[in-house]
């Protein structure tokens, strides 16, 4: 039933209960945050085998190279294996970088910027003589819009459809604009709605006619081995690409952040043959090498896709009671249901729910006066304005079942309450 | 005695016997390469407790904190600690960063290249108005070098004298020329010769007065505990800018590369509070944390400032050896006083050589083409370009200590060769 089926006097009647409701979970006196995409630490000690995988006869790699010393700039030839392997990514397309995905799209976009990218000028240098833009499909991950943020660039919001982000838009701005550089992309569990991109929507990425030469799209695949229950790859960009020629235009980025250990794990990046040569002589410029230790200890705790997939399933036996929980509190707990609508994924780290039109930063307001911090509003928005004010990101990862279930039970209950008062609002009016 | 003192003929016959051995040399059929900075097996092996600190009960920090997670976006509390007591710099002046200080030195000049510092224009943009230049005292670290040459900065050779940078030099044009952003510095054992800068110009340095709001100086204090023989600290600078005002003009760098294991060790920079902070605010772009399992491994084994000494004293056993090997052979081999002069010093990595002018790079294309590489010619300076053409760093600490010894008795016999050859086409003329 939808709100606009029942009378003003059920609702006012039922926001007398919410407000009661809310009052009890206030005096409850919480303190909660279950804001961030953390893993648990459920999911943490799997990986206690971590910890014994090197010692002090168990330091070299298979071509004998000493891991406790300078060298091997692009990473180790075994671990760029295991993720070519698991990715079914030519492992001349791949450079391993640190600790941090985020990082390397940090350094890559910041690389083109001072030096510019296969003949092109700097964006630096581009952005002293007009705005330059960036696409962003939303809603999505906040970190991404901070850096292209920061850079100066203008960014466009995308809407993000069940299939991905709105391509008819897409080659409609990009085949006129020579200004609009590059698309953030999440393309499979999308943060934070979790759709996968269609085969159709990566073709068409794919093939794109840009205006700009260096038009760039960042394929952040940071979920790419995690699902949850029905098993949805995105199709490959890069193979994709490559057919038309364009597979430099392709910065696809993956980590284990989530796989071992979020902020001690590896990442990579994957490109065309000329970036990556490009991105080879750049790199000189910064380091000998990253933790190489730390990338055999990968390859020697993961050692196949098979296990790393095993090991995957594993953690979605943790998560999913996790995802199952919000769902099922979301579905009960809905008195109407123009109140608020949500996106069960099929895996990934996030469940996006969005409000009625208006309400998503009074609910998170709401919600936070109770002691509980849910999500940061708008922050899945461009300069954190969501033009709806509706989408909410929970990430049910991290908390103890006990503490999700409450925060859940209060968010539905805000939701509700600060639902019926704007439509009771409206009817007013 | 010179080899003004001698007779043509006897030059000609030292140069016989000189071509015999060379000839011989050759025969060998050596495949050596001594050329880089890296430390011995020997040296490494002492960290084998390093892979026992941390396992599955053991990866919490002092303050409750899960290292396994995300979080702590500017190092471990215990390892700023640790690193301040060793450096005497207050902990709120510390931000850790990840395995590489290069790779810190290139963000931090990135990140002001890209978006300007406590104010100022950024260097990228400064830079399409007028060309902007650095200061590189020579000989110095190529890697430096390196980077101010792809941003485009015109680097000005500064000399080096046994005291640090020529001073004179320096005030007179950071005082007039306000294109002038910046200086490297390896102030203690620098990086190749082996100088410690004086007290008198640590404080000359500190209290600069520059054309340049936004002139930085780069303190790469790479070697900071890495004492041979005599310990001889540099003067804080830290300290006494900050007497001036003028702390946020350092950025200080410190890393483990050579205490623990290079390439998976822990870095850091130091500055004034205002820089500090700024950067604080731009690291959100990049990261959430760096490798905090790797911070809190460097804390449980290195402990304290006293057992970090006791640690680079036995790293002293080790090399002391070394580098009186060389020291000794240089002495023992050399024909003729004006053939080649070098620095034996205190601490650090390197011992410098130079040459009779002119023959730098000839003496290292002799030895290579005999399968030998002991250097890159004239990679100590900006540009590769070394006017003299004499300078060579030796990187004693890697090579066996056999192969070092063939590695140098070549050298030797090379460097006299090529100083004999020369001094008599001089004196043909």
């Amino acid at each position: 039933m939808r709100t606009t089926e029942v009378s003003t006097e059920q609702l006012q009647a039922d926001l007398a209960r919410l407000r009661e409701s809310y009052r009890q979970y206030k005096d409850m006196g919480l303190n909660l945050n279950i804001s961030r995409g953390l893993p648990c630490s459920e999911q943490l000690d799997l990986n206690a085998e971590m910890f014994h995988v090197l010692d002090e006869n168990n330091y070299t790699a298979e071509d004998g190279t000493d891991c406790r010393n300078y060298g091997v700039m692009y990473g180790l030839p075994e671990c760029i294996r295991l993720f070519s392997q698991l990715l079914d990514i030519p492992e001349e397309h791949i450079i391993l970088g640190g600790e941090s995905s985020l990082n390397f799209m940090y350094d890559q976009i910041l690389r083109i910027y001072t030096f510019g990218t296969l003949g092109e000028k700097p964006w630096g240098q581009q952005a002293q003589e007009q705005k330059l833009k960036w696409l962003c499909p939303v809603p999505g991950y906040d970190c991404h819009f901070n850096l292209t943020e920061a850079l100066g660039f203008e960014m466009i919001n995308i809407p993000l459809l069940e299939t991905g982000p709105d391509m008819d838009l897409i080659e409609r701005l990009v085949s006129e604009d020579p200004t609009i550089k590059g698309i953030w992309c999440v393309p499979q569990y999308s943060n934070p709605t979790g759709v996968v991109y269609s085969d159709e929507t990566v073709e068409r990425l794919a093939k794109l006619k840009t205006a700009a030469n260096d038009f760039r799209i960042v394929w952040d695949n940071a979920y790419a081995v995690h699902h949850l229950y029905r098993k949805r790859v995105v199709k490959d960009i890069l193979k994709a690409a490559s057919a038309y020629g364009l597979e430099d235009r392709i910065l696809y980025f993956f980590s284990t952040a989530k796989i071992t250990f979020p902020g001690s794990g590896v990442c990579l990046m994957a490109s065309g043959g000329k970036t990556i040569a490009e991105t080879r002589q750049q790199l000189k410029l910064q380091i000998f090498s990253h933790d190489k230790l730390n990338q055999l200890r990968h390859v020697k705790y993961l050692k196949t896709p098979e296990r790393i997939h095993e090991h995957m399933e594993k953690i979605a036996q943790i998560l999913r009671p996790r995802f199952d929980l919000v769902d099922r509190l979301l579905t009960e707990n809905r008195l109407y249901e123009d109140l608020y609508t949500w996106y069960k994924p099929d895996g990934g780290y996030f469940i996006t729910a969005d409000s009625y039109a208006g309400c998503a930063a009074e609910i998170l307001a709401r919600v936070e006066a109770a002691g509980v911090k849910v999500a940061t509003a708008a922050s899945t928005f461009p300069y954190h304005r969501d033009p709806q004010d509706t989408n909410i990101r929970l990430a049910p990862t991290y908390p103890p079942m006990e503490e999700l279930e409450t925060a859940i039970r209060l968010f539905c209950i805000c939701a509700n309450l600060v639902g019926i008062e704007k439509v009771l609002k409206e009817r007013e009016n």
